[in-house]
């Protein structure tokens, strides 16, 4: 295969994110988000909040991983937030999807785009922090705007969430405080029980 | 409200991108691919075949172009590529609805997405010509990928599949010659008319 067909070939299966349906509803059509909607929304919060972010980053770099960071769930499935059995086999079969996705690219590339992805999941750089922060709030946002609904189907409470999700702080404190006060109000609403 | 909150305003508001569908089909589900996903799957094709476009480009703008381009769509829908009708007021129903979308964000940070778009619709800078480039060959890739459906459907030829999609050729001639290929492909395999 050409350079551009190996690409095509990984452009093509990378489709099958669409597929990937994760827990977190909708607000307009109230169905289930999947990992291809997900990323972009991502992508959008992070070109939107990037001034917020505790240290400055490359916004490409950022993007870059956004736009990459699931494609692993191509084969090892969403892992919801709070499944604590499923999250223990969770990097296992993400490094073994990690192999074959980026392997369909030319050796370089493939090379680059995982290295990439074991940046983000590391979430030692402030890229790696500030993409993670907007990885970990979006869902929050989406929980509040659909009524709490899928927090209560799990039993989800606020103390979780918080414990869950609190190395936003990590990469946009700004933007963790403003979440903290959504969910605040959404213990107040009786959207999520506090303990 | 605050300078967040205000931000989190237009990112809810965004989430309806989700619901504005395309015409062309996903080809593990065959059902319609709406425009969130078409963003994200522009973002990774920029990512990948970055290396093709025909001037050097900051990949940041283009994945900046590129997340918000169809924003627009979420008021005006989306206005399929051969509907010579719809296309006529294409561009004043967007215009407005820039208006409205950017308008929910602080004001410079409005001002600059909306420039950001307008750049995109332009086509002059090299990094809108590569993103309108990326645009123009995606729903080409998705259509050979489901058979040629929807070209059949609307009564698409080769010829006009050229016609409307060729300055791509100004972003990325690589990346368009080998779409020429897969198109003459398709045209011998009986998916696609000649004229």
């Amino acid at each position: 295969m050409t350079r551009i067909q190996q690409q095509y070939a990984f452009l093509t299966e990378c489709l099958k994110l669409s597929e990937i349906f994760r827990q977190a509803l909708l607000p307009t059509s109230h169905r289930r988000e999947n990992d291809a909607e997900h990323s972009w929304h991502l992508c959008l919060m992070a070109i939107t909040l990037a001034e917020h972010s505790n240290q400055p980053v490359d916004l490409a770099r950022v993007l870059k991983m956004l736009v990459i960071h699931d494609l692993v769930e191509i084969d090892a499935g969403d892992t919801y937030a709070y499944d604590t059995a499923r999250l223990a086999g969770q990097h296992e079969r993400e490094a073994r999807a990690a192999d074959r996705i980026f392997g369909l690219l030319p050796p370089d590339q493939g090379a680059e785009l995982r290295a990439c992805w074991e940046e983000f999941e590391a979430k030692i750089t402030p890229e790696a922090k500030f993409a993670a922060a907007v990885d970990r709030l979006q869902p929050v946002l989406l929980n509040i705007l659909t009524g709490g609904e899928k927090w209560r189907e799990h039993g989800v409470t606020r103390a979780m969430v918080i414990a869950r999700n609190q190395h936003a702080n990590d990469g946009a404190c700004a933007v963790w405080a403003h979440a903290l006060t959504l969910l605040d109000d959404a213990v107040a609403r009786g959207l999520l029980p506090a303990e």
